[in-house]
């Protein structure tokens, strides 16, 4: 169906990611459309030609229109507008989202959602310090992953569609994992660094620290500045995953301090080793 | 003395902040020689027309020619050089260093060395995840501070020569703090950062995570390819400060998972944005 630029895709949620994916999609000559809060943004969008049309209002004509429904909205956001607005959809539209957590949301949404509608699920696991369409670009994409999740109520051809747009955004890499491998992996990769940033950031009042830092706090910080609204509701969504992690962080940092307590230098030095072989493997292809 | 260009500068251990130091003093014309103890470095250092001369044996001319002394060596290395060596230091000769803990280090060092030659301690606070003088630069200094750490028994003048001695290097911010201070600060925003990082790294052993990553694991994992000898060392040498670091890291950390095991929304969020308000301030100006 992708390919088939003629088809219409409709952007719900016109930010930072709605914006990217509406500039990497327009250079194939998908008509685009997008429905916003803001006038501003669908304004700037407007002008910058990203998108064909555009609305803040929930413009039946534009949701009637389209082909493929991207929703870039925060999670609970997304499944209100399916609870309140799925009667608008065009029969046969494939919408697709960019939730950062999978479990709570797909089945929700997929229990709920008319049954000549389908939804298959996608985390781009891209994003910025900076929100907002005017701060978008297909760049971020690039050497990034894209993970499609879908269910056992998901169709052969919905599941292959939502991997091409993956591609065509330009992601390097596309996989497929359950909802349920998506959120442990996300909940290690993503939501527990962003608590040990945010932590390390909290932890220490101490005036004047900026004058002495080198590269090593300037990166394991980068993350601290952080949309507390959208982050909280997603370490909550995650919640009994992202606690065992947090469990397991804590117990090896608290094997560290014993060995330096202990002066244990040979088994300092062995889980340096290991860290050092371990982080070669990620390393951007 | 160091603005004076006839002045000769002895780096002893030519690897990648030897190396960087080498390249970022030659552009000013100093007569530079090295001693270190792979003859691979030596050639290169030659070749590459940074040092004037070089050798990896205790060549006394090279030594007790020179006004300035840069030591780049591990920090025990550095003590038992002085302990050994001294002797073959000219009088009225200056000597300083790179090393990433002070207390342990600075007054061990100025309570042995003769009286003719003065040491005033500092701390380049740059690096790579490379070693070697093969991958030295002066580049890394830009943007990046430099710290000197001088003690009651050092004169004015050696130290203005050593904040000086960070200025010709190319570093962006040049200040000065106890051995003290410096050690808690370090603590702080490099080894509880090091820490942190290679505890992410090898907490969870997980096979393919590479495929799912983001950008946020990559950052807070950098470092985590660490030189497993001499940062066990510098643990070591900063241990009681870095324990207490480590503890206050866990308690606020445990006060995240304590909240989120509440679901307490808003303390979550008012941590977030005192952690976003906070990075703000740690931006390179």
């Amino acid at each position: 169906m992708i390919v088939d630029t003629s088809k219409k895709i409709l952007i719900v949620g016109l930010g930072l990611l709605g914006g990217s994916y509406a500039k990497a999609l327009k250079r194939f000559g998908f008509h685009i459309s997008a429905i916003t809060k803001d006038i501003s943004s669908i304004d700037y969008a407007l002008k910058e030609n990203i998108i064909d049309e555009g609305s803040t209002q929930l413009d039946e004509k534009i949701i009637s229109e389209a082909d493929l429904v991207i929703f870039a909205l925060y999670p609970h956001v997304f499944v209100q507008w399916i609870e309140e607005n799925q009667s608008l959809l065009k029969s046969g539209a494939l919408i697709t989202d960019v939730t950062g957590v999978k479990r709570s949301i797909v089945y929700k949404i997929q229990d709920m959602l008319r049954p000549d509608v389908e939804f298959v699920a996608a985390h781009p696991m891209a994003g910025r310090e900076v929100s907002g369409v005017e701060n978008s670009t297909d760049k971020m994409f690039i050497g990034a992953n894209y993970i499609v999740t879908p269910t056992v109520k998901n169709t052969e051809e919905a599941i292959k569609t939502c991997v091409e747009l993956g591609r065509l955004l330009g992601f390097s890499n596309v996989t497929t994992l359950s909802p349920e491998e998506h959120d442990e992996m996300i909940g290690f990769l993503s939501q527990l660094t962003h608590c040990i940033a945010i932590t390390l950031m909290t932890c220490n009042d101490k005036e004047d620290m900026e004058k002495f830092t080198g590269d090593s706090f300037r990166d394991l910080t980068r993350i601290a500045r952080i949309n507390d609204l959208m982050w909280s509701e997603l370490f909550i969504e995650n919640k009994d995953v992202l606690l065992e992690q947090m469990q397991m962080f804590i117990d090896k940092f608290s094997q560290l301090k014993t060995m330096l307590e202990n002066e244990d230098v040979d088994s300092m030095r062995e889980m340096m080793r290991h860290s050092t072989q371990r982080r070669a493997l990620f390393d951007k292809k």
